[in-house]
């Protein structure tokens, strides 16, 4: 299977450190060597890198790792092939457009028996059964919502009845954002770490290598990261509970009915 | 205005020397400052690079200019702001799906009195007369084609068609490709030239730089490169005329009708 990183702040903050752990799993500390992505927004703009090289050898993940990108809704994946040969069009994250804005997706799980019929708007151009849910995503709430985006109290619904409709099929952890909405499902392993004043020094656990975020922060700064499982051996975690879909807005997870 | 930059292949190649000088338009040799970006195909995927910064100062474009990405159907673009301010969605190649393929189109041009109506399936995110251009092609060739992706000589008269319409209201000099067509548009200004068997050494205009591609190549290599402007200077480039839309493919450009 893959791992899932995502970041959801109030003020655009770069995710070297976090990826700089979470890299390492994808050939070094882990085995997930079959592509890895991130996907920034700024904006509405969307930058994405993928690269099906493994994560701790790819020259692109080298530029991630070490050039400070600064964004509020960031969304990364490393692979571990389950549906789909190791090739650059099975790299999460996917990127569509709805409603005129980007909206991306990684997926971590294995939905084996997941076979949805033609959709109107959106195809997968690779082949996993990740791209195919992201796929009926999308075209559930723009079927939903012919009219344009609706709010969020009107999206969460939809996107929460599909949702629990796909994980009925088997392992559906997932990250979905379109640089505004950051929504974050877990089926069986998923967890958030919520980092505000007062900072203190974080310990990955994949590297040796420590940050003190009191050094660069501001006061009124709040980052939630969110991950497969704990990238930092010295804070708190909070577990995500199998079957919630929480969503993330300036840093801090809502929890809507 | 801006400036286009592609390079259509029979085996996939890397576009590091040409992007070495066509890099160097954007804010060195040129003062195309406002943003650039380049996309490769590897098969049905499609790795892209945007940014908002000059190209000559991007660490990203730093990273293609060095790092050779293997392709055989690339599209880059150095962007002068006409329409839309410098910001990461109004950057080119923009992106959408199209019967389960990526669609890649940069525009070098200006179409002020272009408003296109409201659209079924695609929807601008910047706003970019290029992307606008952009929904309106894809758009006119879906709509077109509902029983999903037709044939080359049936495709091109809808884009042929399509391409003047938009024509008429401004200088709509474009790439697009979905990594098998590749099709180049002149409105006022491109170029191109075929490197193929006997290679030989080429000088860019940009830069002080020389390769010798006898020393890089297989005899059955062909390339095509596509510019605004030549980017060597002791190599006989081929002026597109206006008005011409070239198809090229595996390194040679066919004229339909």
């Amino acid at each position: 299977m893959c791992q899932l990183l995502g970041m959801n702040c109030n003020t655009p903050t770069d995710i070297c450190f976090s990826f700089e752990g979470f890299a390492a799993r994808g050939g070094k500390t882990d085995d997930h060597r079959d592509g890895w992505g991130i996907a920034f927004f700024e904006g509405k703009g969307c930058r994405m890198f993928i690269d099906a090289k493994p994560s701790i050898s790819s020259p692109i993940a080298e530029l991630v790792r070490y050039y400070p990108i600064h964004s509020t809704h960031v969304i990364a994946h490393i692979r571990k092939a389950t549906q789909g040969e190791i090739a650059l069009e099975n790299c999460h994250p996917f990127r569509r457009e709805l409603w005129g804005r980007y909206w991306v997706f990684a997926h971590n799980g294995d939905l084996p028996e997941f076979h949805p019929t033609a959709m109107q708007y959106y195809q997968p151009v690779g082949n996993t059964d990740s791209e195919k849910a992201f796929c009926l995503i999308l075209e559930t709430i723009r079927q939903s919502f012919p009219e344009g985006r609706p709010s969020l109290e009107k999206l969460y619904p939809v996107l929460r009845e599909i949702t629990d409709k796909i994980s009925e099929l088997g392992i559906f952890n997932y990250l979905l954002s379109d640089g505004e909405y950051f929504f974050s499902h877990c089926s069986t392993k998923l967890c958030y770490i919520i980092r505000q004043a007062p900072f203190a020094a974080a310990h990955l656990i994949d590297q040796d290598l420590t940050v003190d975020f009191s050094e660069l922060t501001k006061p009124s700064d709040r980052v939630a990261v969110i991950a497969t499982t704990p990238l930092t051996d010295n804070e708190v975690w909070t577990i995500i509970k199998p079957g919630e879909l929480l969503t993330f807005q300036d840093g801090l997870p809502l929890q809507l009915a």
